[in-house]
């Protein structure tokens, strides 16, 4: 069974201050964007955790084993180094959009995301160290099949462009409804999905789901562990199984 | 009359090198890839060009006014500085897609994207600096109406996410589809379009389309100059006023 | 009595990949050098460790509580990340000088720092932990009375550099010399010394040494714990109260 | 004759900065600093400028050919992406240290480095178009000879350390009292020397008084040109050729 614990970061009051005095130019915040989720990437992931950039102003992570002291570190460390500041809402459930819902009522019920005086939140509930167990998080690893041969070496990249964001798009909304699993494009072709405990016929489906309705082929590893990274890095290695093996869907669990 | 130079930049033998000899740690690959990005941002920023992320391993920039040399000394800096190569490919042409269509022919005419031997690849059609006029580059800066009060403060912030990514997988396939233009989520509710030469009741026609097909509410700015960079700035002012006054469209031409 | 474990960080074959095919673009070098020291000070200040960039091509830091699988994360990172790699050598003794010498010898044993077949070493000793205790580190941040008046606002900015730097090169040469220890420039008009265990007088005439023999006037902080992070923020807020209370030496141990 | 362009990079009231409201993590200051000026080497650099990082809270970087308009730009480029601001002085004169001088008098003149309502300054005086020439940037690239074989090699790498320190406290001495030059380490045993028009008898006179005083051996390649980078490359391939023919001077002026 999954318990996943995750975690929303927001950055305070983001939209006024990119345009305050007057809209501040696009090649900055775009860096500043970039290097924050680059710098997240890195802070979580040295505690064995995910981030996904997902809008930018809020990523997603999955925290399974971190404390709310690192957490707290976390937001510190931002503080001290850009000229924006974090919040921190955290969620543990059985189902990862759930864990997210929880992570997110706790930024709404401290104010908005664009109140000037609400900053710095840090709110939520840790999964128990005694209650953590090996099979905690589930991570699915999807790509295109045959993606460079298929598009990019092919069509106008922006055309390709266009196949993997309909890919993504339909993916991401299916496997919310259908699984209450979060999708994340990655780079590339690649989608991440944070997944409650399903299995191999239902991934099956999400693959046929996604090549009926926008007809792009897609294969997938899926790997689980104690915490993202480790259940991430199992998912990459049963992916590199299906392509070896030619087959849709490989699970390492 | 538009005319746009674009720039594909695509990392060299990537997806390979990403798990070569075995499946490189993911929190690494997304550090690489959003870094790799946030300099490209500022080294054609520094130019007055634009660069999007899109997929991350393959980029697509703006760069009238950009000589060859300029492109060279970019991808000497990456070089410099990255355990990866660029690629880059350049085209010039009235809509940005067919822009685009060009630069990309000339990457794949010089071998795969998987290729290993295909490396640092430097070749197209640059702007003649006679040729350039302020009517160059018309920029389009979309956001969504209300997203904060709508969706950021009410819902799950992956049902938000959801929503603003619908909206933009509709908005970037219609105007590639109706006028020739590519769009490119970059953060938040923001989408920035590199259109064709296309009018106000265009962009009246793309709002109301995502808003009947999909139900997201959008507004736009819209600027015109010699640079992406000058001409973003304008759509963003023009933007701003969209707030001001309440209007769906504002054209700053 | 203190007991540290010292990492030196030696980038691989550095020189000569300076200038081949020719010599690199020294801004990139630059951009090169200084991002891989905050990506260190990242990596290693994540478990609680220091990293001083001394000559940069070799950086020293200080690794109590840090295991060789953490050691080995870290390499791989850089590796992942940068065009350079990394060789890692770990020693652990009563002073920090002879724990960095049992460190570089680790290397200089491997092969020369020029050697283009030795890439990623990794070997060395680490502190036990069951031998670890809160005395482990002794950390003396040092800084130079009113340098902003005396100095900063008063002279050329490169004459006030020359003050500094004699200081800091004075103090280097006699701590280590008189005292076993290993001081860093770490900015500004700020010194971090890893020491041994030593005590008032010896930091008082540390001080006194270095009024005398260049007319540098400073004053000292020092904290001692089980980490180089703990006795540095022990150490820095000691320096506070010698700014609070007009005093030369304050120790917090 | 040599007509150098200076701007002086003073982060504003820093050093309160870094104690407010208590003692930041060095950690953070440590990646802050050598970020930013990671940041201000590329931001200088792609318009041919150089940057030194000296002490880093104070930057000094050589800018012939920079308008104030890009020095602007720099300004609001690094506070659009840092939580601290930069002021910029500049001055232009026959020698390095006196157009240093001016730089930092027009800063004095604003008000004190540490005064919390002095921010952004930005004054100065720019190299006119019409009087710049190919022999106004004069630069000078030293390193150590076989530093490598006779101490990485060999030494603990503190004592190679503290070799090449106080090699390089003499020689930015020595240079700046004698020629009117600012010397600044950039990494590994290299100095890089922002000079004064001074011919090869005084180069070697300085190769000499740094030999007999510290008994620390070095070579030096110099170059002349437009700007930094371009008198700086000169440079370098110029000490390329004094390593290919053994010499301890080579000029391509």
């Amino acid at each position: 069974m999954t318990n996943t614990q995750v975690t929303l970061i927001q950055i305070d009051n983001y939209g006024p201050w990119t345009v305050t005095p007057e809209p501040r130019r696009e090649v900055d915040l775009q860096a500043l964007q970039s290097r924050l989720y680059a710098d997240l990437s890195q802070l979580f992931g040295n505690r064995n955790g995910y981030v996904f950039f997902s809008r930018f102003d809020n990523m997603i992570a999955v925290t399974n084993g971190m404390t709310i002291d690192a957490h707290a570190l976390i937001q510190e460390s931002i503080a001290n180094r850009y000229p924006v500041t974090i919040s921190l809402g955290i969620g543990v459930d059985r189902t990862p959009v759930d864990a997210l819902g929880q992570a997110t009522s706790r930024l709404q019920e401290a104010g908005s995301a664009q109140d000037r005086t609400r900053q710095e939140i840090l709110r939520g509930e840790m999964l128990d160290e005694s209650q953590r167990t090996d099979e905690d998080v589930q991570i699915a690893h999807f790509d295109v099949n045959n993606a460079t041969g298929e598009y990019t070496d092919r069509l106008n990249e922006f055309d390709t462009f266009i196949q993997i964001e309909q890919g993504y798009a339909e993916l991401m909304r299916y496997m919310r409804m259908a699984h209450d699993s979060l999708s994340f494009f990655v780079g590339g072709d690649n989608v991440i999905a944070v997944c409650s405990t399903i299995d191999r016929p239902a991934y099956e489906d999400a693959v046929e789901h996604v090549r009926s309705t926008v007809g792009v082929d897609l294969k997938v590893g899926v790997g689980r562990d104690r915490t993202a990274q480790d259940a991430g890095m199992a998912a990459k290695r049963a992916l590199e199984r299906c392509r070896e093996k030619g087959t849709a869907v490989v699970l390492d669990l």
